[in-house]
């Protein structure tokens, strides 16, 4: 940030937000025992989610680009190398080590903005066996909320389809990266856009704006209050009207429209951002159209979530566009997704952990989805990569040796892709409630690996 | 990060995370109406929470230091305003007003590590109307998400007098900054260190480390790997043992104890990271006291949290200490605060929103905090600043013109305070469940001018 802004101060831990240190130390300390093994084999480790949390019959992956960026990127500073050798973090063949780490290995991925379930993996890491381990924290922390964020919004376009959709949940968000890859996953899911003005710079993101009730509590009047924004606006006047008395509100926009009008200015929307949305919005609605004026449409907000939406559009509520912000951001009914980063293979050999209640599915495994005549999901299968099976491979190859194999995808694309996803999905699983689980099966020679495994294990603990 | 790596390549969205773009649209075409309408005047807004979440008894103010950070360091770079005006959202106006910004105010605010209720601001803000209204949506952002996680963590703290409490959350914190910041806000609350190695190097946090169970899966047998994970650490050596059967791990440990020990090295702890924790650590436990090794702490981890903690210690589980993960770092229960930013007060007058179910209290506010002979909490008063009451004042005077009046405060200061405020908490509060609200009572004085503002908005809005 430095060479662009010369003149912007520092914060060292915003700085420092990305360094390589942000990982959990025992990935140091166990690199530390890799290297003193001279354990350099080739790892294979998978991303999954082990189960659909709340109620989601579905997630959809996100996240695959960030998480590109940081293995391309990742490298150690001479300062940090400093602090952990002086920390006693790290033994001095650990600072060579990392002194010239870059990642050198082979990630095959789920494209971001597919449809995906438990126990399928959505990342795959070959590398050498420390390089695979020293990027495990934050691989989890980037591929863990975008996906979840993109599975919780998705459920928003589903409850609301055709409707203006936006995040506004920036404020509550946990932290500047969560508010701003929020806005990115809520937008591969179907979002219009954010509030977030980052994601619009960054990420080129529709970003929109209204109003707060500050700024009607600030002037005089609520009449005084639009009437100064509106004239200060170029377009895209959106006048929030709940500050008081929300019907009110809309008559005294129905008076300025004229005034405003003369000076070219027209008023597109205005918010409801408390009260009953639905009660409400059929008042403001009727005075608009009773005034002829109906192309004011109606924005509403305020602790909103998929469930309101459903709730909202089935009680016919004249509702154009919503704003979704805290549950969305937090992804308030399943904040985490229960989902781990497990070696499934390492040196030519299949892995498997066996404790209580978090068995996981071994080998080097690819998911097939097989899709009926008319395009829609049938059911998956969880097999070895090397097994033959009918159906569309899900992971495909990113990375090799270290280096993004083309471009990071538009999002563009991904959000057609979504939309793919979500034309091909079958219907039960549109729902907001728990529906019979989409089949996804495990394959016998993964079954019959795990067993195997189990057996040897036996023998090995004893 | 450029000018001190100059070796590590950009991430653009990473590296403009700080940046003041970071902030709701609307923030922006508010200060353009501002503007507009020569709306400098002195502007008081207020941060508090409007009701404590889930089985919350009361929370602890967490966050002040990043945003004194952000305050004083929040800049716009040119880059910033010519993409702002290139795609029309300031004004030529608005750009010459943010090209020379500098938040320029005074803030009062609650110390960290201050016990908080309900309706009590925690930060109050006196600036020029378009800063103050500028920097909402970042300070938001920054006190709602500490606050939330050491309100979270002291009742961790709470559950678990007296044991190691460590942070383990990271993986699936939401984003970097979530990540480094509940490091820090857990600290404060009481807990001894996180795993987050970013939290020891910027905020000096002791950092502790395990292994995991992926460094067992990559050796043939599990003593191989403790020995190897053993004789690769000059210290601290904590071997995981619930890879395949939990109690068997413990007895290889035990049996390489003595050929370690010849190596000057000693096991300090084992960690169970999965399974019947209360059943396992008594077997665990059994294995090394009947071997003559008393000495072996005994860890638990793996989806904790503060009811966890609660029934293990009633158990009489022989743990020593916790890593505490997920449930901390995105607060499971209660992931977001209903918290708010209120203007209060514009040139000279109260102000207040009177919207559904969302009314504040106006006024330029302090809390008055009584405490019995012994100390203990008996009731706040949430009054005007102007007026006179018994009790000690919990908003404090901490920017003034924009800069700090004072260095950061220690995280060791703060953490004195927690300690101080834990021991004035009263009894009731300290349950896990929700217990009798704490008495915070409005005063007589902003209860009227409430009313009356009220009175006059209905003259207004009608």
């Amino acid at each position: 940030m430095n060479d662009a802004n010369p003149t912007r101060r520092n914060v060292p831990w915003l700085d420092d937000i990305a360094s390589p240190l942000l990982t959990d130390l025992y990935q140091l300390t166990m690199a530390q025992a890799y290297l003193a093994g001279d354990m350099h084999g080739e790892a294979v480790f998978e991303f999954f989610v082990r189960r659909l949390p709340g109620a989601r019959n579905f997630l959809l992956s996100a996240g695959l680009e960030q998480l590109l960026d940081f293995l391309e990127t990742m490298q150690f500073a001479e300062r940090e190398l400093e602090w952990l050798e002086s920390h006693g973090y790290a033994n001095k063949e650990l600072i060579a080590y990392l002194r010239q780490f870059r990642f050198s290995g082979d990630v095959y991925a789920v494209p971001e903005g597919t449809v995906v379930f438990a126990n399928e993996p959505l990342v795959r890491v070959v590398a050498p066996l420390p390089e695979a381990q020293l990027v495990e924290s934050r691989l989890l922390n980037l591929i863990h909320f975008q996906t979840m964020i993109a599975s919780k919004a998705v459920r928003c376009v589903l409850a609301a389809p055709g409707r203006l959709l936006v995040d506004f949940g920036m404020r509550r968000a946990h932290g500047a990266e969560a508010a701003l890859l929020a806005a990115r996953a809520a937008y591969i899911a179907g979002f219009q856009g954010s509030a977030t003005v980052l994601a619009g710079r960054e990420f080129d993101i529709p970003v929109y704006g209204t109003m707060a009730h500050s700024f009607v509590e600030a002037h005089d009047t609520e009449a005084a209050a639009f009437e100064s924004f509106a004239r200060s606006q170029c377009d895209n006047v959106v006048l929030v009207i709940d500050t008081y008395d929300t019907v009110q509100g809309a008559r005294t926009v129905v008076e300025l429209i004229p005034r405003l009008r003369e000076a070219g200015i027209e008023v597109r929307a205005v918010r409801i951002d408390s009260g009953n949305l639905a009660e409400l919005s059929r008042g403001v609605r009727a005075v608009f159209d009773a005034c002829g004026e109906p192309d004011v449409r109606i924005f509403a907000s305020g602790g909103l979530n998929e469930h309101a939406l459903e709730q909202l559009l089935a009680a016919g509520a004249p509702i154009d566009g919503f704003g979704i912000g805290t549950d969305l951001d937090v992804s308030g009914d399943a904040p985490y997704l229960d989902c781990a980063y497990k070696l499934q293979e390492y040196a030519g050999r299949a892995r498997r952990k066996r404790s209580a209640g978090k068995t996981t599915w071994p080998g080097r495994k690819q998911v097939l989805r097989r899709c009926g005549a008319d395009g829609t999901m049938r059911g998956d299968v969880v097999a070895l990569d090397s097994e033959m099976f009918p159906g569309q491979p899900l992971l495909v190859p990113v990375m090799r040796g270290g280096q993004r194999l083309q471009d990071p995808e538009s999002l563009a694309k991904i959000r057609a892709r979504v939309g793919q996803s979500m034309a091909a999905l079958p219907d039960e699983l549109r729902s907001l409630t728990r529906s019979e689980a989409y089949p996804v099966e495990i394959s016998e020679s993964v079954r019959a690996l795990a067993g195997e495994l189990d057996r040897l294990q036996g023998d090995i603990a004893t």
